[in-house]
């Protein structure tokens, strides 16, 4: 339970338009987030709250596909950037000078570490297949960075890495992968309206996957595909054989019928194959004994990003709406008093919410009015909300809201409690 | 429950003598973390697990001072630095490039960033006092990095910023602090070993005090004030002026008599009095609506660095040995089999205790010797160890060692329950 009296940041009116976008502003408004300088956001209690948790939804779901959790430096050595060639081909990426004059960059993804890190223990087939992942704070330098969480110069990531002895086994895993990301965006609330979107491979392979979630802010143009829960992006919808290769019973042309949308790339998946365990030299012993190559696949999702995406699909203009599992608490108890010796007749009730287990946000500040009080619940977005005040406490009962709820009603704690556990 | 093979690290006998510190060694040989380079460390499963307890046990302690939890951005700009005077007088900031050729840094400690963002809502005397804090990545452009997690370039810090009206206000949430932190040591095991030591205030304040704990491989020198558990540092012991407005009863020289003792900073407490506040420009308005400067506190301690420390004062020469709060598992199951089929056999056992809710590792693996695993036990650390053997099957027991023992006991489940749950 937090008391808003003691949360040291306020809601505001206003906030500056160095960032337009919309889920800076919002997320600025309701204190969740301050900006320091373009693309690097300080995450405030409420906002590290909703990180936090979706993170640990993405750290339960990576755990069950059986990758090990680690955490590698966001330092990385020039050397190691030179052996797969990237150093001077990332044009994102952060260079400073260590001691000794050492070239040094801040990690925008981690291929370069984790393969020396994970193939130092992969010596036969035996070893194979691994998976490593990591939550950690990445590093871009973008030329623009005007889309508040949505483009960091400095950002949470979530990168996964696994590594096979062949390329079917990374198909079988790649699928895992699939379904696993397919469950975080359930559990995050933004399952029904996210695509899986093919998109080109690179160098790599035939083609990668991102995930697309749709909203009429989304930066991103894609083709939905009729009749699936898939997409197809702006950079091979062009490309017929590449059409035909994915879509069953493709006849050329029929993509100029595909709905276009607009929609914000929440995740992206690719089979690297052999390209980064080739650079680096790691190879594994086949069951005759022969030096193999190690197949790769690698796997990304943005907490900081989800968090802003969130906001662009699901705020309305009275502010944010988080969904249940990332909301920073579930219930919103609005105190309507005029002075603090009131506050003791909530208290019970509190104590009874938070006794059954509730996350409860607690108004008990003194000196608002209901309307300044109900604004900022609104802004702040927890999905539910009672007050408390001498006329519900005369009835006893509680007035229950949702967030997306026009109009309250009377209720018991009982109740409430009854509701707010189906 | 981790099965042992499904951790894709290994124990190593050997290990690079590029960073020759006991905890480094000890660490890298148990599979906790693996180095990328001088001051730059991957943890690694075992090792994250620790990091996340210890860091967990913190920022319990910081709640339980009322402190809000936040999270600032490691990137920060040269103007905020430049305000202060210390853009060109911290000799470790790493200093870069970011788009449009602006000088960044990356943050060894965050008074430029948090002033100026918990400030903004500090308007008059009922604002105050707040305190804030964040666990978080640091960096620091040290000359030599040979200590393994005792000095790192990159690094785990949590910093606690505090901000009141007054300077006895500030002494007051200071001592909270103060015993905030030796609850923080006392939760992590080290507790009975760290003193507080005087040390020099720097320019701000007469004094700050950092928490040493003692272990003959400790980089520092501290003066054990006899009959207490506190300690004088080296900058202060030749101090005499210092030593009288700190101990009672100070007679010239008693000093001399002081233990020379060898310890670890584990910890440390700056009170900055108005330092930032007045570098930033920050106010709040008094009783009488008057501007007047605002009060800072700020409170460090490495999790990282911890983490390393309790190696270097607990270790033996088996391996290492984890305080039951931050051990990655308690409890490290050996079963002894030649074959997979044989540990259906260990199976119930590992589930009742899981069941009981202990945090098992199970060594799982076919194809290594009883001695292979308890050498592995040992050297990996867990506060308890139990082997399953057909021997012990027979009896219907399994076979009980803490880390510490020299032997092992026969015990039945429940009895094995009983001693661990007290």
């Amino acid at each position: 339970m937090l008391r808003l009296s003691q949360l040291y940041t306020r809601t505001r009116k206003e906030v500056s338009e160095a960032d337009p976008s919309r889920n800076a502003q919002l997320l600025t408004k309701a204190g969740f987030v301050s900006r320091l300088m373009a693309g690097a956001y300080t995450f405030q209690p409420l906002g590290l709250r909703v990180l936090h948790k979706i993170e640990q939804i993405i750290r339960e779901e990576m755990d069950a596909v059986g990758a090990n959790e680690v955490l590698m430096p966001a330092l990385q050595p020039r050397d190691v950037w030179d052996a797969t060639g990237r150093w001077d081909n990332v044009d994102v990426l952060f260079k400073l000078k260590g001691a000794g004059d050492r070239d040094l960059c801040l990690g925008p993804t981690h291929e370069e570490v984790v393969t020396p890190l994970v193939t130092q223990y992969i010596h036969s087939y035996r070893d194979l297949p691994q998976a490593v992942y990591q939550i950690q704070t990445k590093f871009r330098n973008e030329a623009r960075a005007k889309s508040g969480l949505l483009r960091g110069r400095e950002f949470r990531m979530k990168d996964m890495y696994s590594f096979h002895a062949t390329l079917s086994d990374l198909d079988v895993f790649y699928e895992r992968a699939t379904t696993a990301y397919h469950r975080v965006y359930e559990r995050l609330g933004i399952g029904d309206r996210t695509l899986l979107t093919y998109a080109s491979g690179g160098m790599f392979s035939k083609y990668s996957h991102e995930f697309q979630t749709l909203t009429e802010y989304g930066e991103d143009t894609v083709y939905r595909i009729p009749g699936t829960k898939a997409a197809i992006n702006k950079e091979i919808i062009g490309d017929q054989d590449a059409l035909a290769g994915i879509i069953p019973g493709y006849k050329p042309g029929m993509e100029k019928e595909f709905e276009e949308v607009r929609a914000i790339e929440v995740g992206n998946i690719f089979k690297l194959s052999t390209r980064f365990s080739d650079a680096i030299g790691a190879k594994y012993m086949d069951e005759q004994g022969k030096p193999q190559s190690i197949f790769m696949g690698c796997y990304g999702i943005g907490p900081s990003r989800i968090l802003g995406t969130i906001v662009e699909v699901l705020a309305d203009d009275k502010g944010l709406i988080w969904p249940e599992a990332v909301a920073p608490y579930r219930l919103h108890v609005v105190s309507l008093v005029r002075e603090a010796a009131e506050l003791a007749a909530s208290e019970p009730i509190v104590k009874q919410l938070q006794a059954a287990g509730l996350e409860v946000l607690w108004d008990d500040r003194v000196g608002f009015s209901a309307g300044e009080k109900f604004k900022d619940a609104d802004l702040i977005g927890c999905p539910h909300r009672i007050v408390i005040s001498a006329k519900t406490l005369a009835a006893g009962q509680v007035e229950y809201k949702a967030r997306q709820d026009e109009t309250a009603e009377m209720l018991t704690v009982e109740a409430l409690l009854g509701r707010l556990s189906a």
